[in-house]
C-alpha cells in the first residue's frame, strides 16, 4: 500500500532526520515536508545525523509549500493531533484503526472495535499528517482528514516526542500490513522428547541417591518436581546430554569419595560402597 | 506489573533523555542505568532537553557499576539484542511475546503464536535491557535473559535508534499491559436511524428533480446511489439536518428561478411552475 508521512511546519531539524530513520526500518520512503522551518532542513548536519544511514528517505524527501501539495495522489488521510476539538474526524487508537481499513478486524477484541466496520471501497493509499512540534496541526488540516489517530499515552503525560510518535505510526502500520518477520539469533530450538527427560530423570534419580540428596526409602515428591520443572524448561537434546553428564559427575564424585582408595574412574554397581 | 528499563553502557546523553521521555509518556518511571559513559548523564543538558519534562523519571533512575545491581528484584529478563548468536534465549517479536507473558494468546494470529504457551508460574516483575549504540548487549549480559526481543524492523535496514527502541517496547507493553484510554477528541458521533437517512432521502429526491438533475420518468438508479453513499458516510442527526437545508435551499433556488415574479420565499406544490 502506497504510503506517505507528512510533517507540517516542522521546526527541529534532529526531528526530521529520526523521521527519515523511523520510516527507514520499517520499509517506508515516502517523506513530504509542508514549509518546513528552515528550508535547507534535509540537508543540515542535525538532520543527517539522525537520520543516521536514512540518507535515501532525506534524498527522495520533497519540500512543499502547501499540504494540497503533499497530499497529492493520497486518498485515506490520517491526522496525529492531540489536542481536543469541538468537530473534526473520529479520534481513534492506531492500531485499532489500520486493523479495520484492512479488514483485519477479526484480531480485534470487543473493546479495541468501538466503530462499525467500514463497508466502503478500501484505499489504495494512505498519508500520515503530523503538525509541529510546538502547535501540533491547525483544524483546517485535521478537517481534511478521514480519522485523528491518537496514540494512547499515559492520561498524565502525553508530550510524545514528533520522532517517537514517527517512530509509533511506522511500525503499528507495518505490523498491520504484515509485518517484517523476526530474524531468528538462535537455531529453531529443537524440544527434546518425553522419553529422553525421562531418561535423563532416572539417571539423576540414581544421581542424586549417590550423593545422598535422595534417600530411596522416603522419596517423597522430589522426582516428580523436578519433573515438572524440567517440563517446563522444554529442554533440548543437548541440554539432556549436560545434565546427563552432570548427573554421571556427581555419582562418579560420590562413589570416589566413598571409596578414596578404590580405582577412581570407574564404578561397579556390584561392590557395595566401603564404609 | 512492575517494569523497570535497564540501559548498560549508554553513550549518548540525549538518548537517556529520550529513554525518560518515551517511558514515561507510556506511563513507566523505573530507568537503571549500568556503567553509562557520562557519570553525570542524568543531570547533562541534553538529557534534560531530550527528555522534555520527564525530569521525574531522570530524578528517580539509578546509576549502578553491574548489571546484578540493576536487576535486583527482577524475574523475567527481557533482552533487545539485534546481533545473531549461535547460542542464547529464543528470539521473539515483543508483541507476541507480550501476550504470550500475560497468557493473552487468544489475540495472537496462528503465524504470530509460534512458541507453545508457559505453563509455569506467571513473572510479577520484567526488565528490558537495552546495550550501547555502537555495540549492543554482551554476550554474557543476552545469556541471562528469558528471551530476546527484536522489534521487526526492514531487513535491509535495522538500524532502530535506542530512544525509538525504548519507545516501541515501552509502547508494545503497555498496550499488552491493557493500555491507555484514547482520549476522545470530538464528542461521541451518533449515528441518525434509518427512518430519518429515508427520510431526507425524500427530500433529496424532490429537490434534485426540482434542479433538473433527476427525470422522475427515468430515474435510474440515482436515489440507491445516493442511499449508498449516504448509509456509508454513516450520517448524524445534524448532518441529516444540513443535508435537508441544502435540499430545501435548491428547490428554493430552483422554483425562484423558474419563478421570477412570483413571491421568492415560498414554494407552493399546487402552483405549476411557469415556463
Amino acid at each position: 500500500m502506497k504510503t506517505r508521512f507528512v510533517l507540517i511546519n516542522t521546526s527541529h531539524a534532529g526531528n526530521v532526520g529520526a523521521t527519515a530513520r523511523a520510516m527507514k526500518v520499517m520499509g517506508f520512503d515516502d517523506l513530504v515536508l509542508v514549509a518546513p522551518r528552515w528550508a535547507n532542513v534535509l540537508r543540515r548536519e542535525e538532520t543527517i545525523q539522525r537520520a543516521s544511514g536514512a540518507l535515501d528517505v532525506l534524498n527522495n524527501a520533497r519540500i512543499v509549500e502547501t499540504l494540497d501539495e503533499a497530499l497529492d495522489g493520497m486518498a485515506h488521510l490520517c491526522a496525529t493531533a492531540m489536542t481536543p476539538r469541538d468537530f473534526g474526524p473520529p479520534t481513534r487508537a492506531p492500531r485499532a484503526h489500520f486493523a479495520e481499513l484492512l479488514g483485519q478486524t477479526d484480531s480485534l477484541s470487543k473493546k479495541e472495535l468501538d466503530m462499525p466496520a467500514a463497508t466502503g471501497p478500501r484505499p489504495d493509499s494512505v498519508a500520515f499528517l503530523f503538525g509541529s512540534e510546538r502547535f501540533g496541526m491547525q483544524n483546517e488540516d485535521v478537517y481534511r482528514c478521514h480519522v485523528a489517530l491518537s496514540i494512547p499515552t499515559d492520561p498524565k503525560f502525553g508530550s510524545l516526542n514528533l520522532g517517537a510518535a514517527v517512530q509509533l505510526i511506522a511500525y503499528d502500520w507495518r505490523q498491520a500490513l504484515g509485518g517484517f518477520a523476526v530474524q531468528a539469533a538462535t537455531p529453531e530450538p529443537q524440544l527434546a522428547d518425553a522419553a529422553a527427560v525421562a531418561g535423563m530423570l532416572k539417571h539423576w534419580e540414581e544421581a542424586l541417591t549417590d550423593i545422598g540428596f535422595l534417600d530411596p526409602a522416603s522419596p517423597k515428591k522430589l522426582m516428580p518436581r523436578l519433573n515438572q520443572l524440567f517440563n517446563r524448561a522444554q529442554l533440548s537434546p543437548e541440554e539432556i546430554h549436560i545434565l546427563r553428564g552432570v548427573a554421571k559427575a556427581m555419582s562418579k564424585s560420590a562413589l570416589n569419595k566413598a571409596m578414596p582408595d578404590a580405582d577412581k574412574t570407574t564404578r561397579s554397581a556390584d561392590t557395595p560402597a566401603a564404609q
